[in-house]
């Protein structure tokens, strides 16, 4: 559907493509409402009884569908939908704008998992029903980078002022550069600390320069006493061209007991999962550790924006 | 379960295998309630609450699984199944008398798609509980025919007198012949407009032209002006013996600006999607183009035969 | 979740991994539940409404899987989950543990499948909500024992004092090791009947041979006359390490209505589905024939094991 503002905080109706298509007000305002929806994802709710979520998932992720799918539950909705392109009418060469206009007939929201880039917003086109953006292609995955201000400021009660380590991969990791433009809006002190072949894109860096102070830097050791959050990501095999250099940088910024002797009493470990190597099992259990708190964060922050979508919530 | 009609017009506990177990009086009835079931499709309802659908889907088809889940949902009812037949337990060798007489324990009505022709009728010999032709081989697709029934009543609000052409793969395409076999019934003029190598089967021909004349031809030109409605389909790859006679059929009857010019100006377009390159994509913005709202009313249609088998509609 | 047994008879937040971990007071308790839910079956009922349950498929199994999904829907829950673990996040490299800690978040109750045994236990250990083993290696499933079970005290009225056969593969299939074990706590005689390359593996023949009597044979033919039960199960062809020895043994054992003629006339067949040879078609309609109610009669356990973990049973 186009997207149609009456004011810029009502999203009744609205597309979640990109978190660069919501200021910083938007923000504040959903991080508000999921407040507001966290005990009900505790009790349950008929808030959204009778509406229909389908999840069209293009790539393969448990995660974020199961996320989307316990979310419409615990509103009292119904789901729908498919959990890899090969199931779908894709293999008989139907394109996504037809995909999308037959499917909101059977749907009041839409989410979507592509891996192209620009796939959402092209549904978005032609959609009249909301489509929030499950993740597209290397570049975009707005709800989890919500769900991580969420999480930052449940567990810190404030977003401005902290200083927040982005580690890992930058380049390819998704969830890092969604979260890294919402971090933009806020007055943190970013460190970005990757090996030289995994920098962050130049396009995402002048966009966040711009805005905040960023200390990109290849080493880690020496800003761990000063973080406030380290936000880990996985070095993800599948994206990346040479296996050999994968080998390489494996492992360069894994946290484990060693890591965490000169950090603050308050530091916060988050981490998009699914983790493999890059946190040791044994952080698990010590008090700095949060994502797996962060995935029920995201299942309130997804009952937030599918309330808000469908108007449920003013 | 065995076919058993207290009446013509009794559907409780019917299997809904092909269309030519209706007669006609049956599918006006039919009909009917989809346009008196119209309203609940928007509204949502309890009709179907603590009923249970299966869908065993043998062969991937997202849109007709959907359509079901959906109507399903929005009669207050709750959906299991599989979407392809590699995770069932096929895989094991069990046969589809047995898993039909399993899943009728789990389930208050199937709906069954299958790569063989007479599967459907098979497994409805063996169940206690309705079974729901979901497309099965090349030859039935039950609830199309009537879903293309309902669109063109709705549209033109008649269904005899009308000049209706079948345009593209009358051989391979499975929803055409249903449907000729339903309008074979009403006081229809039908064109059949193919390449040689894909004209409508004998048996199928031989059947309908005894009820209702019948034009068979190989271009579409000529007749254009005359049409009330064009129902075209797609060229199906998958169902190609040659791929040098399908490069070579594919879109020989495509549809776009230049073909809308000599039309009536109420004509319509219906397709059962997914579409390829037979329509145009700049067709889709005409006063002509009506196979989106065709999904529109697969809904209803199935919530109607859904709340029809299973009784909750006298 | 840690096993925490307030007292032999409390099920809330419990575990179901293996058969082993049940006294038979437990066993009788489980079963009188299932007596006392099944007039729900058919009713349905509201009692777990807002509870969802995650159902995390590694491997496939239709069967098991949709029988847990309608059992939620039939006591007014709804579910989440995958069906085969390569559209799960596994293929990122993520490990069991992780997974359940996150799913835990999206759902009240968590059935596994798993191709390696330990694996539901593993879960257990490291999940809050209680997990339930949906069959895990060549080991153990705990849930279908308690369904033969239910099904062996439906039809006889009583456990004990039966002459009791298992028969077919009694090395690869887990389900007969799981249905022994439970056996063994209950006073009957117990036939094991096996090709020698199929013989129960020794572990599990010493523990039931400490507890009841146990007849080891190669043929059957002897031993019908006195049976009250003949258990029959799968010739599993995938858990064959040699194709030609599956050749010689398949339908070693198999049951037609020869093999009736010199049978108790109120001896039961049961089988743990799906079967492919062992049982002819010709049996299905012998009032022996007891292995679609056993489907149904799984409903009924599952609903009972869901009410019973959730707490909505005291």
């Amino acid at each position: 559907m186009k997207v149609c503002l009456v004011s810029r905080l009502e999203f009744k109706g609205r597309d979640i493509i990109s978190i660069k298509d919501f200021t910083r007000e938007e923000i504040d305002y959903v991080l508000k409402i999921a407040g507001a929806i966290e005990p009900v994802a505790k009790s349950g709710s008929d808030m959204l009884q009778r509406k229909t979520l389908a999840t069209l998932f293009y790539e393969p992720s448990t995660r974020t569908r199961l996320s989307f799918e316990a979310a419409m539950h615990k509103l009292g909705g119904s789901t729908i939908g498919f959990a890899e392109a090969e199931i779908a009418s894709v293999k008989k060469g139907e394109n996504l704008a037809d995909t999308v206009r037959v499917v909101e007939s059977y749907a009041d929201v839409i989410v979507l998992r592509h891996p192209l880039e620009g796939a959402a917003r092209l549904a978005a086109e032609f959609a009249k029903v909301p489509i929030i953006n499950g993740g597209s292609g290397a570049e975009e995955h707005p709800t989890q980078a919500l769900l991580d201000l969420y999480t930052i400021l449940k567990e810190k009660r404030r977003i401005d002022g902290l200083n927040i380590a982005l580690i890992g991969d930058l380049r390819y990791g998704r969830t890092v550069h969604s979260l890294a433009y919402a971090l933009s809006l806020y007055d943190v002190r970013l460190h970005i600390v990757s090996p030289e072949s995994l920098r962050m894109r130049r396009e995402v860096l002048d966009v966040i320069k711009e805005k905040i102070e960023v200390v990109q830097q290849t080493e880690i050791e020496e800003i761990l006493p000063e973080m406030d959050i380290l936000y880990v990501t996985r070095i993800q095999k599948e994206r990346f061209p040479d296996l050999a250099e994968y080998a390489k940088v494996k492992g360069a910024y894994r946290i484990d007991l060693e890591t965490l002797k000169n950090v603050k009493k308050d530091m916060i470990i988050l981490h998009p999962l699914p983790r493999v190597e890059e946190i040791a099992a044994e952080v698990d259990e010590t008090p700095h550790a949060r994502y797996f708190q962060q995935v029920w964060n995201g299942i309130v922050m997804r009952m937030a924006l599918l309330a808000l979508v469908l108007g449920a919530i003013e």
